[in-house]
C-alpha cells in the first residue's frame, strides 16, 4: 500500500470541506493559533513515513500527553499503577466528581483529568528529576532533541485550572496523591504543554502499533503486554465523550488533545498523527477526526 | 492455523485452574444450572469449526441478546435509531439512574438494559410479529430451527424485575418509551431467554466477523458500516464494568451474559463462543473470560 | 386578636396584586379548574373560626394528603415506621433517583413522593379496608361527611405516573415495598384525589395545633411528641424546594399541594387553610404563599 | 419561670447517662479536649441568666461561627447576598459536591461548608480589615473583649482541608470566589477557630431571640425580616444531616459544631448555649443534643 497517495488524497479531499468548529478558547495562549492549519504524517511498520500539509509544524499535544506520561511509569512500576487508577471507561464528564468521590478517590482511567493527574503523581514519586526525565523520554521516542514545553502555555492553563485544583484536592482527601498539589499540577500542567510536529508525534507512538518495541533499534519501551494495555485504554477512553464514536468512525486505538492533536497506531501497520485546531462540540480535533475517518475508510484498514 | 488444537489445549488448561465465582442466584431457572459445565465452539471464515467440552450444550444467552435485536432493528432502522438511543460507554452502574435522568430518558448505549429496553421497544414498533420475527432472524443466523424462548425463564425475570421496571418507566417519563410499559418489560425478559448452545452461538455471530455478511450465503445481514458499529459498541459497552479490562485481556470486540455466555469476534478471522456458568465480581463468566484471554494470547489474535 | 378582620383585610389586599403563575397542567382534570378561585378559612384554639372567599369551594388536596396519611399510620405504628422512611430534608428533585438509591431505598421523609408511597404501603399493609379506613380519619378529623376520593383525577394521574411507578418499582428492588405495586400505587394516588373546601381543610389540622388532640372532644388524635414530629417534618420538608423559604416568609410548618391548596398550623394558636389555584416556579400557590406572608406579618404570629 | 433550677436538673441527670460518642480527631489540637466536659448557659429576655457544669471553659465554635459570619454580612450586604448561596436544606453531605455541581457553584445555603465559604469570600470583599471586623462583632455581642481566633487550631484545619479547597475551587471555576483561593480558605479555617465560653456564646445569640435588637442597649443588628431568615435557616439547615431529628426532639432554631458545642434560640424567649465534646454518628455534640431536648421538654419551649 502507498501511503503518500493516500494521505495526499485524504488531504485534498479534507481541504474541500468546511472547516467546522472553534478553537479551544479557554487557553489564551491555544486561542492565538491560526485555524487553518491541517498536517498529517504516517509511519509504517516496514518502513514508508510519509506526510502532507503542516506536518512540520509545532502544536501544543495536550491530553495526548497523558499516554505518554502512562506509558513512562508503566514501564517502570508496571502493575503497582492499577491500585490507584482504574482502566474502564467513565460515562459522561457531568459525572466526574460524583464518580470520584464514589469510588474514593480512584480515577476511572488515566485519561480523564483525574487519572492523569494521580499518574503525575506517581512520576514526581519515582524520579528525582522527573520533568528532565519525561523529556528525555520524549525526545528519544521522537528521535529529535528539540521537542520542549511551553512553560508560557503551561502557566496560562494553570492560573484557570480551578476545576483540576478541585478534582487533585478531593483525591489528596481520599489519600491518592502522594506529593504536594502545587507541585503536582504545575506539573501536569507543563505536561500537556509539550509541543511536537505531527511528524515528530507520529514516530513517537510508532512503538505502540509495533508491540511496545522501539521501530529500528527494537528496544523494548513497553512489554507486549503493557503495549496491549495501553491501546486498550486508548481505545475505550481516549476521546472524552466520543469514543465509542471513534471506535466507530475510525476504529483504531488512539488520542486526541484540545490543541487540535489526534494520534492513532494500527497494531502491527502503522501509526499516524494528524492536527487541525478547530474542535467539534465533543473537544476533538472536527478535521482531524474526518482525517482518520477517510484513511482508514480508503486503506481498508480499522481493527474492525 | 490449526484452532481444534489450540481450543483443546486451552480446554485443558482451563481444567486445571480452580472454577471460582457464582452462578447468577437471582433467577431460580438460572441457579439451577450445573456450575461445573465448560464448553466452547469456534467458527474461522476459513472454513474451519471445532469445538470443545459442553459446546452443544442449551444455555440461556441473555444479555447476549442485547446484540442481535440491535443488530434486527439496525438493519431494518438505520440511523434512526441513535436519536433514542447513544452509542458511548456508561461509567459503573452505580450511575445508572442519574445519567438516565440526566440524558433525559436516552441511554448511554444499547448493551445497557435501559438502552436494550428501548432497541425492544423500536422492535415492537417496527413489527407486527415481533417475537417470530427475533426467532427467524436468530434461526437463520444459527442455521438452527430449534432456538426458542424459553418463557418459565422469561417470567421468573419478570417477576423481580424491579429496577428495569424503575428504568422504563423513567424513560416513559421522558416520551422515549412509545408502547405499553408491560409488554415492552414481557419481550425484554423474553429476549434474554432465548437458548443457545456455544456451536450455534458462535455460528450465529460469524457475520460480524465477515464485515456484515452472512457466511458461506455471503447475505448481507448489516452494511460495512453497521456491522463496525456493532463492533466497536460490543468493545467499548460489552462487558458491564469490565469492558476496559476485556479489551485488554482479550483484545476482540465480544458481549457476555450472566447465564455464564460470551461470544466474541476477531474481524476477517473468527467468532467464538464460550461458556462457563460462575460468574465473577463484575457479572462476566469467570472461566469464559479466561479461556478467551488465553486463546488469543497462544494464536497472537487480537484487534491490538 | 380578631381574625375575621384580619383575612379580610389580607383577602382585599391579595386581590389588588397580580394573580401569577399556572396551573397544574399534567393532570387534566385539574387544568379545568379556573385560575381565579382564592379563599381561606382560620380555626383558632380560643374558638374562633372565619373565612373569605372560595372557602366553601372543594379542590383537591394532592399532596396536603401526605401529612394525613402519614398521621394515620403514625398513629397506629408509632416509631416502626422510621426504620423505612427518613425525616431529614432532601435537597433538591434533581437528585430524588439516586439519592433514594444511595439510601437503599429508603425515602428521606415522609413529604416527598417516594415517602409517601412508603406510607401507603404501610397502610395497605395494616388496614384491611384501608380506603374506607383512611376516609373516615379524615372525615372525623374534618368533621365533615362529604369528604370524597375523586376517582377520575386518580386514575388521570395513574396513567400518567412513570416517575412514581419508576421511584416504587426502585424501592421494591430493595425490599421497601410490601404489596403489590400497582396496588399501592393506585391507593396513592387515590389518596392524593381527595377533595376539601378550605373551611374542612383548616378543621382537620386543627389538631396539629392542639398538641394532637382534637379540638372541643379532646380525643388524642396523635400524642404530643408525635404532633411535634410531624409539625417538625411539615416545617423542614413541607414545601417542595421552598421549605427554607417558606419557613422564613411565612414562619409555621406546613403542607402545600398542586392543585394550589396550603396548610399551615400555628402551635397553641390556629390552623389556617388557603387556596388558589396557580403555582409559582417551585410548585406551590402563588397567592397562597403571599396570603400566609401576610397573615403572619399582620398578626406577627409566626414560630421565628 | 426559673431557669437555673431547671438547668440544675437537666444538668443533673445528663450525669447518670453514658456520655456516648467520640470526639472530633481530624483536627489534632480538638482531639486533646478533655472528653468529659458539660457545660450550659442560658440567658432569657425576661433578665434571668444561669449557668451549669463548665459553663465558663473556653471551647472551640467551629461551624456555629457560620451564623455569626452570615450575620455581619447580612447586616451589611442585605439581599445581594442571595443570588450567591441559596436557602434551602441540602439532603445528605454525599451530595454535596454533585449538587455543588448542578447548581453552577451556587451552594444550597450558608450553614453547609460551601455557603459559608461564599460568606467569607463576600466578608473580605465587603471589610478592608476583615479579620478584626469579625472579631469586633462578635466580641460586641458577647459582651466580652477576650473573645479570640485560635491559630493554632486553624492552621491545623487548613493543613488536612482537602475538600474544602476542592469546594472552593469548584465555585471558582463557576465564577462565584471573588478573592484568591488561599485568602479564602485562611479566613474559613480561622473563622471556625474562635473560641469561646458557653457564657459567651449564649450571650452572643440572644439578638436572635429578640427580633434581631441587642439586648440591653436597643441596637439593631439585624431586622426584625433579617433575623427570622436566620433563624429560618438555622432550624432547616442547622445541624448537618440530622436537622428534622433537631428540630422534632429539640424544636428550636440552632447551629452545633464539631467542637462539642450547640446553640439555640427560642424566640421571644432565650438563648441557649451547651457543650459537650463528644459527637454522635452525625457529627452533632450527643450530650448536648440530650441536654436540649429536655431542657425543652421540661420547660415545654419549643416553636412546634
Amino acid at each position: 500500500m502507498k501511503y503518500e497517495s493516500i494521505l495526499n488524497s485524504v488531504y485534498g479531499n479534507l481541504l474541500t470541506i468546511d472547516n467546522i468548529g472553534s478553537v479551544a478558547a479557554y487557553i489564551p495562549e491555544l486561542a492565538k493559533v491560526s485555524p487553518e492549519y491541517l498536517g498529517a504524517y504516517v509511519h509504517t511498520l516496514d518502513g514508508q513515513q510519509a506526510g502532507v500539509g503542516d506536518f512540520d509544524v509545532k502544536f501544543s499535544i495536550q491530553s495526548i500527553a497523558k499516554v505518554l506520561s502512562l506509558c513512562l511509569i508503566y514501564r517502570n512500576a508496571d502493575t503497582n499503577i492499577w491500585n490507584r487508577v482504574g482502566v474502564e471507561p467513565s460515562g459522561s464528564s457531568f459525572n466526574s466528581l460524583v464518580q470520584l468521590e464514589y469510588d474514593k478517590g480512584i480515577p476511572r482511567n488515566p485519561m480523564i483529568n483525574a487519572g492523569a493527574i494521580v499518574v503525575c503523581d506517581m512520576i514526581i514519586s519515582t524520579f528525582k528529576n522527573y520533568r528532565s526525565e519525561v523529556l528525555t523520554f520524549v525526545r528519544e521516542l521522537a528521535q529529535c532533541d528539540t521537542i520542549n514545553y511551553n512553560e508560557t502555555v503551561a502557566r496560562s492553563e494553570l492560573s484557570v485550572g480551578y476545576r483540576n485544583i478541585s478534582l487533585v484536592n478531593l483525591m489528596k482527601s481520599f489519600g491518592n496523591i502522594e506529593n504536594d498539589i502545587d507541585e503536582v499540577l504545575e506539573f501536569y500542567f507543563l505536561l500537556s504543554s509539550i509541543e511536537m510536529t505531527c511528524q515528530e508525534l507520529s514516530r513517537t507512538f510508532l512503538f505502540l502499533a509495533n508491540d511496545g518495541k522501539e521501530f529500528l533499534s527494537d528496544r523494548s519501551i513497553l512489554s507486549l503486554s503493557q503495549s496491549k494495555r495501553v491501546n486498550a485504554i486508548m481505545q475505550t477512553c481516549g476521546f472524552y465523550d466520543e469514543a465509542g464514536e471513534f471506535s466507530f468512525q475510525v476504529g483504531l486505538p488512539g488520542k486526541s488533545g484540545v490543541g487540535g492533536g489526534i494520534v492513532a497506531v494500527h497494531p502491527d501497520n502503522f501509526s499516524i498523527a494528524v492536527w487541525s485546531p478547530k474542535l467539534n462540540a465533543k473537544g476533538n480535533s472536527y478535521r482531524g477526526f474526518k482525517f482518520l475517518e477517510r484513511f482508514t475508510t480508503d486503506t481498508g484498514l480499522s481493527v474492525f
